[in-house]
């Protein structure tokens, strides 16, 4: 047996389910997991399910024929239709920049097998993660930027994207802004950790934001990246109870440990392809 | 238009996804809101399905002739099938002992309309907490109970049960313990608040017993009710955190917080038709 | 035995808390529960005693005595004292607008003995509120406002507040904005309960600022009130996990509990003394 | 300057906190930070202070001369006093079988310097997680027991704890049972990791436990090891949601997340000597 994912979003209406089961019985597949949601708002309606059917050929050639399936069953709804054999998993290219903590999180979930995903290189602005990288037998790639050469650095970036045939760009603490150009062209694929619970504290030095304010509790918010710096849509969010006695180092410290767990939380929503853009926000499904 | 709620259980197979969308479709109906799980241990397939069809006739005949026409088409599947239109709420009976915070916090959610339930009357062994739920105007009605009386008490309340046409019993920190008999009459339709985080603490003065322990967090739990004390399955749970400077006092005060909105949230997913019992556990399409 | 609570706040220095404990000793106090922190960035020193001592003469007489006594011993380093018998509870004047799950939670948690303050009347620019109120045998005084009496109305607040001889005006949902001047005479003595998390989503309907930008945690933050709106200092905060199938309308649901849950903290952390302003920031001896 | 760690334990009695902060007066000491608690119920008064005073000496011989000067001052209160120079870092040894989540964490954080301890070694009954140690430049010594080693392999485990004066054992997912005897010769000073919510799922497999009874809420809890198993005084405790949805594996998979995170704050706390064991619980100076 060969289990897959298939992702459909359209305008919603009635029989799209109907149509979609329809073809998924036809193949004999058997529906381990599903789940839709319709925005009432702005009319999508999202559907996730995980099935398996008998293994015929290979999983790509496979997932394509599914695609097709399904395509010409649900084609009234001109939908966005995504199938995924599970096992070709998603490819993640993780860049950082001197703060390791959420790769080190990352790489070691990644190795243990708890995120599934592959994660063909590691790209950063700075040296100084090499090792972290390299001990996971992870290509580490320098790429230094400056405001001269940000353009170039970028088109670095987008060349190895297109050259591992990446899915996703995580930004583990990657501390560079990028242009507006580089966002736009990957939309929905571009996951940032921003260390505060978004939209309070955007910018710069959340933690002594948090300090100065006097908050109560502290957070971390993934988020996929637009030109629209700190204000994509939020995909996963973080909180931890602090008090006055907190300074901002030690904030810092522990808005590490929500960092990386909403970090690696959003990586994997991404990975098992749980996430689904809707304008400004995401439908998750968890 | 009418809402109506479809709630279906049986054995996992191919196609029942398709059949009940299939048999929608034909009723022209307009899904809202839909969820489904399979339990892959014990095979059971549950599923539950707003939605919203022209209005036609009166709500319970609609209601039964939808449920007619699923049972048809999803009739090898042999489910269990409910169709409710979500006007016609599901009537609870609350009891009570003295402690009335679960009640108050109930009621209250009851009268801005946050719980979908109808109240038809209170009951409870003692006069406590008559002016609450006559506040509410709500019928109070004193079963007292002794060792020798619990029987007839008993037989009361299901009396009660009866001609009030009660779907579930809700035990508001009402502090008998039900008879066997009683628990087996009615599976799946008493929910208990207990003030734990079951199964740690089960039995009488849970928050001493937690004093004595030294947890740093406290909790509530909310289950069915079944002959096994404090065993029931397990609807929904809440922690609160505490520390060494708490003493039984303060745990319980900070556990009542716990305990209204433990059970509220509880009772809530059973208005809703949420919670599917699936053996010792319970499958709550949240 | 009487218990008092002596409060104690003075730029940091060697020997306060020998001086204080000192005082405390010679005055046969035994220290039930003690609690110092300093700032180091603005080095004020904050302390927090609750003790008890023998009985002598009035509790108002005595605490003055007490008081004398510490000024005395503690007068290099010119300290803001305040002793107080715990029975002498610090009294609150709420106020409420139209949406009254803040206001029935307080005055339930002050019938049932939870909330350690003497509440005695409950101001509003509505009527609707009234039968709250005085089922808690609590007046129940409508001060109607439009922008032309706003400056009059807030007068009547203030001449109430004398009158009544209130510690704490409490904003259980009341949707007026204070004045500046208002703001100014009664710094560190009013709590507003702001429905998000701030800093995010200031200002109004934040319920619909949320869901617009699709969080996954919703919030509510307890407040000083300063001129500067939904700025003051934040003394308690609290969040609530939800997800892309909340509407406003559920938002604000969930948001209901969250509210009333960390406003019923802030008032009673102000009613036990443990706040303590700190410029932007509030120290909170939990 | 010096910065040092004051710990005192002794039946509480007036005085005590002036007796103290006279000595640390005439020491010419600053506090920097500090807490006291009574526990009404035992008696038992404790007391952490972190001060600064002039560097004089080694840090050794000056923690030894405040040691005598608080002992004579506080004479007649009988109490356990601790002073550590904060330099002098707490010693740690780490033990660990196979699963590896929480010695990766543990060693991350003592890497970038969260974790204020010296780990001196780590010690595992199997080879397995050689590489995680020694890449941090930690010796790792493999010591396997078997029923009828078990005795002799912990008197090896003891002489390594003197030999590298060893102040506590931190069992990180160590997989075997201590005897009565080990446990007995190290009070408070053995903490384990026990992989759920105690004193829920006692034993073995507790996730497989909490998925067979329902749970809505998993947990960690990290305790002093006593010869009572899995009933030791707890120090910390976490919880994450989890639903019907999860399997024994992934509830295993989310719990390694709360048992990292518990664990290390439960090190860092007696890292900084904040923990105090009161019977069968502990005070815990957050």
């Amino acid at each position: 047996m060969q289990t897959f994912i298939l992702t459909l979003r359209c305008q919603d209406g009635p029989g799209i389910i109907h149509a979609v089961s329809g073809a998924l019985l036809d193949l004999g597949a058997n529906v381990l997991e599903q789940a839709q949601f319709t925005d009432e708002e702005s009319g999508l309606f999202a559907m996730r399910t995980r099935f398996e059917v008998e293994s015929q050929g290979g999983a790509g050639q496979q997932a394509s024929a599914i695609h097709e399936a399904i395509a010409e069953r649900a084609a009234r709804f001109d939908p966005v239709i995504g199938v995924r054999a599970v096992d070709e998993r998603r490819r993640a290219l993780v860049m950082v920049s001197k703060y390791d903590h959420c790769l080190v999180d990352l790489l070691y979930r990644y190795e243990i097998g708890e995120l599934p995903v592959d994660i063909p290189l590691v790209v950063s602005n700075h040296e100084d993660c090499r090792a972290i990288a390299e001990r996971h037998g992870i290509p580490f790639v320098v790429l230094p930027v400056t405001a001269e050469t940000k353009a170039d650095q970028e088109r670095a970036v987008l060349a190895l994207v297109e050259e591992h045939d990446i899915d996703v760009i995580v930004l583990a603490r990657y501390m560079q802004v990028l242009s507006d150009d580089l966002c736009s062209r990957l939309p929905g694929r571009i996951i940032n950790i921003h260390h505060s619970f978004l939209p309070g504290f955007k910018g710069a030095r959340p933690y002594h934001q948090a300090h100065a304010r006097g908050v109560k509790l502290i957070g971390a918010t993934a988020h996929f990246v637009t030109a629209d710096l700190d204000e994509g849509p939020i995909i996963e969010q973080g909180v931890q109870r602090v008090d006055h006695a907190d300074t901002p180092e030690s904030l810092a410290e522990i808005g590490r440990d929500v960092e990386r767990l909403v970090l690696a939380r959003a990586v994997r929503l991404f990975a098992e392809d749980r996430i689904v853009l809707d304008g400004s926000r995401t439908i998750v499904f968890g």
